[in-house]
């Protein structure tokens, strides 16, 4: 397995105390650098390299992948479908490989992976590959078993990770999921010059809003005191935001070992909201975009019910939550279609101010490895 | 809303002490009488009305539902994609509702509610109507909101159903799933005669096995004693069983409050895993199918973490899981086809006999309502 030729003996922490906080203030670089790669300096177009297939007659594409990953693809399922109008079928990789779903003529399978040698969809990509599937892959080590075995690779350029938990490279994956399905969209006559161009500029917008969100430590370091305190967690996000829930809640397990688990807010009501009193806090990712009413009233219920509600929202959602809400991290305002990247950062940030409070090993946490080589 | 007439007043509880535990017995007879409506007597073929559309040249289908339900239709999928060669679509209603994924042609939504006044999956059911997708729902009360705005409904056979945690009507929804995968696989050409008897055979045998499946209450009491004392508990399932861990999760966090979560066994190691140590017991639901040595390897990676394993098995995977369980629930030998619906049965008489031994208000958990006709 070669990861860059470089080990964590030879990379410094660069006087953070652990590689995830040095990771977590990489974000703007890696997001910045990875579209960089596929930016055309003059027309400030994403250029992806030629795919091989037509996207403008793609039928139909598979996601998959593990852990973090897999819910980058999530987020990158709800841009394909939404944007790009791609119908995508998605599954964790450990799934999918058994699961045997009939897959379409032409079909384009997209593997996420920052390692690229996840033995899980690694697995899959052999399968896929054998039922005539285009195999795209989105690394962070271009030169892995799954780099060699993909047709495409569309290559992050997140840099070594080193912490178990990963960070930046979920949000340079997203970053690279978001130019896929500006392109595709593109090619597939969904998308008009201006709305494209708009869309690229947020996109493009994104380090600098990155950066600013690096002063927010402070203010979840605040809400990571309610979290210390918790045994069990819930995680709430509507729509493109819901990954970034699950996203929150894995990496709060992973480092921190509380129990937390996410849900799509409007779930909560058909089981899940009989867990809340007061013990149990609710974490809700709540940017101010179309869904946040139906949020607010999925709050509302578990506040009514004793739960304690922690928010990540804009200056405009802040104003609507701050009755209901103990604490909240007032992101920057972004377009929709960013702000799960964007949201992405604070939400793992909390996961590192919980852990250090708890005093868990940040870069090593028990029972993990950083990439998972067997099935 | 019309629920067949009865109220809780006007149904006894025929000597159980809860509903839920007179619902859970009558698991055989939801089954048996499901099925019956459905099976031709002098062929045994599974026989459903017409459907509003033709089976053979269906391109794809929607399932949707929220809760329980939605883990039936989890069911349905492999099911439909692995014996009726369909490929599906599948969310929880209240993301596909928002989400706007583009819809075939002449597509199927199938839609799973037991009261059919479910607001959300009642909301996607309009809203896929105006994508021209025909629309067909599995309902226990049929003659319903639903119901009525449904092109085609099909009838579950559970009689009322008064406990809020859903138990018979679960494998009613199940049994039906099953009959329409057999149907379609017939009408799509792609099971023999021969196959398509064997699988109706295991079906129509289950009220059998569901009835001797009630003996096993003695035993699961003993497994639940060990759950009761937790705060957190993982299940795991594989393949078509994972989502039966689901349901085992959900019904236990809805009547005892204990925080369960499932997971794909595959996931476990990317990133769940560490959160095991003994004090959070894991549940595997772990039929001795194609997948079970896969199962068997995450359960001995969660066992050398520290973790108490418990498991429903059948007589060949319990000699290979005595070695790492501390108590087995051994079911009879089922085909795995049938599986799912049989290993609903104890897993939900777990989160009954711990909500017992916890003193919850088992039939009227806490902020639980029967059908939810809110957003």
């Amino acid at each position: 397995i070669q990861t860059a030729s470089l080990t964590s003996g030879q990379i410094g922490k660069d006087g953070y105390r652990h590689f995830m906080e040095k990771e977590l203030h990489e974000h703007p670089l890696a997001i910045g650098q990875t579209l960089q790669r596929i930016t055309d300096p003059t027309t400030r177009q994403l250029v992806l390299p030629e795919m091989p297939f037509d996207p403008a007659t793609l039928p139909r594409a598979t996601i998959t992948a593990c852990g973090s990953a897999f819910y980058a693809g999530m987020v990158g399922r709800y841009w394909l479908e939404s944007i790009a109008r791609l119908p995508i079928d998605i599954d964790v990789a450990s799934e999918l490989r058994y699961r045997n779903p009939p897959q379409p003529n032409q079909g384009m399978a997209l593997l996420i992976s920052q390692s690229g040698e996840t033995a899980d969809t690694l697995g899959v990509l052999r399968v896929l590959k054998k039922e005539q599937q285009k195999i795209v892959s989105i690394l962070n080590v271009e030169h892995s078993t799954m780099g060699r075995e993909s047709d495409l690779v569309l290559g992050m350029v997140a840099g070594p990770e080193i912490s178990v938990a990963s960070t930046k490279a979920f949000t340079a994956q997203l970053s690279v999921l978001a130019a896929l399905t500006l392109t595709f969209a593109r090619k597939r006559g969904v998308i008009n010059a201006q709305q494209e161009r708009e869309l690229t500029n947020h996109l493009l917008d994104l380090p600098s809003r990155a950066a600013e969100v690096m002063k927010l430590f402070g203010a979840v370091r605040v809400m990571a005191r309610v979290i210390a305190q918790a045994r069990d967690v819930l995680y709430l996000g509507r729509g493109i935001c819901m990954p970034i829930a699950q996203e929150g809640a894995l990496k709060l397990k992973e480092i921190s070992y509380i129990h937390a688990e996410a849900y799509a807010a409007g779930e909560l009501k058909h089981g899940p909201i009989s867990l809340i009193d007061p013990s149990v806090p609710v974490v809700a990712i709540a940017p101010s975009t179309i869904l946040f009413d139906k949020t607010l009233s999925n709050l509302q219920e578990a506040k009514a019910r004793g739960g304690r509600i922690l928010a990540f929202t804009d200056a405009k959602g802040a104003e609507r939550l701050s009755d209901i809400a103990e604490h909240l991290v007032i992101l920057p305002d972004v377009d929709a279609f960013v702000a799960p990247i964007l949201y992405t950062i604070p939400v793992q940030m909390l996961a590192y101010e919980v852990a250090l409070l708890k005093g868990t090993d940040v870069d090593q946490p028990r029972n993990l490895a950083k990439s998972v080589t067997v099935e």
